[in-house]
């Protein structure tokens, strides 16, 4: 057998970020109604300041604060009620002293007024004269320009992952087109001679694809696209004719499956059989997941994921999406909830390892329940809430401790 | 001015669970490929053991524990190697007293052998005879017929919504076609005509349409399908007429803007003007988001959400979202992080108060930011984390405390 330097997570964690850093995501132009959980490409700065005018907050009249001041029930103050601003209407002219205007909730608050008084303590005392009934503080009840956003501001920075209130802030500014990230494109073949797709009948010893689904759907659930997804044989020329071929659509292959020596070879034979193929990762020194194989033909990464379907996907999370983030140059940003541990955790010596916990809460926060149950079991994954990573160094955590969770579910906060 | 009864939110969160008792959303069987964050509309259970069969975990000789017990480097145990099990093959032979086998990871573990010693604790003396170096425990590296999934159990409840988790589950247990609720129908109206679409020219005093594009938006991201998008002036009949065509389209009407005491006035006037239609909530003891309409038209529900976009998009998340989960039959869960307030926060009082921060993470866990501007801007939602909800009856809060973080992105767990 070959040797084969196991790295640690954190090499890992170079190496994939240096071969983000080798290709290139093509953007593309979208409207910004199919823009929700995009990437953007570039900044967007604000085209012009939000408000556009000084607007009111209320149903209200416009006022000089300073001439409602000390304004009561039985002392109130006396205005010239002159005009009525309607909806979406300019408000062209300056309000002078002893002068007070309707603005209704959303409309323009004219040149000279500084504050809105509420309807509810103005009583009209004839067709011209309304009595303030309480003051108001400068700039009370308004919006002026820009205060929700200036001419040139940053709305959203590169690499921001478009949430709906991006979206509003972006139709606020009247931004309708949009520059994101194309999105990555996968190929995940399954490989192994006893996997069968879903509508195909099985005999007893062979398994369904799971892999290949459960990748396919966190995938899309990450805003990626799947363009091919195949069951291939355990056979050196299948296997190198169709990662050929995956390699011609997709901007990343996933390789699954192959946890038995013999299939490993085929993929690391198969990553370096091409031009400008080489295998750069060959185990990792975590658990679950250390017969992770990472490659590269050109410019383009091929993970070869564990056969154990949560292994393959604890590995998917770790590194697959960690070049993800790096080809789409989002902040690298980890969300955990802190959690008190309500069973003991051992950890394998030398590896860092992931171990699937659920979270449950109580009035004084979290607690994460730890699965003691065999580690390649599907149902674990379904029925978790997150994991936790236990440091190469670390024995192994005691109940009662607090921990860190990372949850399975994308939260960006 | 009529008289309206404020509610306060637990009461209006008991009206729109008996309303969402009352319609029913129709399902449709979907292929798992697609099935990604959609709601299960049926308890889904196991059709079969998983695995099927006994299964190695490693690459190994399957064994009768009992056999190698104490076996060493120095002392190996010797055993006939009598055959050797390929991936996906039936292993149809009992595997006796003094015999071993090969099986390669995910292959099948033959009858008698209750585990598998790793391929590196073995050593070939010749053609038939193997040394072992290492005993195991029973049932070591292997799992057994029905370990993570038995047949009937159950797999996905009713309400859930799936993960890539599940969808390897399900995959797994070779289920390819899966009942889930339809995608639930919206029509959003924002109304005001000082409302601006995007690509249309403005006029100073005018807005864009930041709700139709932000709600949008929000539905699209939990799941729903945005029907009707259109911007209608405030006029009674063109109101009746859209709301009517909504209704006819849409399972949930969203009329949005209206701040104004007019505009809500319309609002309620059309809601009763059609046959069926009565107005349950008429303003609710919160802030931001007091002056929100909801109405029901026969069995369906019509929401007046505030014009303020901060406001409208927080009444969504509240009580919308809620709506929404009831009709799915959604479990109530809410996610909420455990954080340390960094400012002083007051309340309305005699109002519920919902208090945007930001969460900021150190070393010891979460801290939360509020913000102490305008509630009606836009950039603070698309900024914010998420919010504080301060009861009622509660003055304000104070600086370091802890506080209860709800994310303004929905978190499963």
């Amino acid at each position: 057998m070959e040797f084969f330097n196991v790295l640690t997570a954190s090499e890992v964690h170079s190496i994939i970020n240096k071969l983000a850093e080798e290709y290139a995501i093509e953007s593309e132009e979208i409207h910004l109604m199919s823009a929700t959980g995009r990437i953007v490409s570039e900044e967007v700065t604000a085209p012009l300041d939000l408000p556009e005018f000084n607007r009111s907050t209320v149903d209200g009249y416009a006022v000089i604060s300073q001439e409602v001041m000390g304004a009561s029930e039985s002392m109130p103050s006396f205005l010239d009620c002159i005009n009525e601003v309607a909806m979406g209407e300019i408000a062209d002219f300056l309000l002078k002293g002893g002068q007070a205007v309707y603005v209704p909730t959303g409309g323009m608050v004219p040149e000279g007024a500084d504050g809105v008084v509420m309807i509810e303590y103005v009583e009209k005392l004839d067709e011209k004269t309304i009595l303030i009934h309480r003051p108001i503080a400068p700039l009370e009840n308004m919006t002026r320009i820009g205060d929700d956003l200036k001419e040139g501001e940053l709305i959203v920075s590169k690499g921001k992952k478009l949430t709906p209130y991006d979206i509003g802030l972006l139709a606020g500014a009247g931004i309708h087109h949009i520059k994101v990230y194309k999105k990555l494109r996968f190929a995940i073949l399954s490989t192994g001679d006893e996997i069968v797709d879903l509508e195909e009948p099985k005999k007893l010893g062979e398994i369904r694809d799971i892999n290949g689904y459960a990748l396919s759907s966190l995938i899309t659930e990450l805003g990626g696209e799947v363009v091919k997804k195949a069951i291939v044989k355990d056979h050196f020329d299948t296997l190198k004719e169709e990662t050929g071929k995956a390699l011609d659509s997709a901007d990343i292959v996933l390789l699954s499956g192959g946890s038995s020596v013999g299939t490993r070879d085929y993929t690391k034979a198969v990553i370096e059989s091409f031009e400008g193929g080489s295998v750069l990762v060959h185990g990792i020194s975590i658990k679950p997941g250390k017969p992770t194989i990472i490659g590269r033909v050109g410019q383009k990464a091929v993970f070869g994921l564990p056969g154990h379907p949560a292994s393959a996907l604890i590995i998917f999370n770790q590194f697959v999406k960690a070049y993800m983030d790096h080809l789409l140059e989002r902040p690298q940003k980890e969300f955990s909830v802190t959690a008190v541990l309500l069973g003991n955790v051992h950890s394998s010596p030398g590896k860092e390892t992931y171990q699937m916990v659920q979270l449950v809460q109580d009035e004084e926060g979290w607690n994460a329940v730890p699965f003691y149950a065999k580690s390649g079991m599907m149902t674990l994954l379904a029925k978790a809430s997150g994991y936790l990573r236990i440091p190469e160094r670390t024995e192994g955590l005691m109940k009662g401790e607090k921990v860190k969770v990372y949850l399975l579910k994308e939260v960006d906060i």
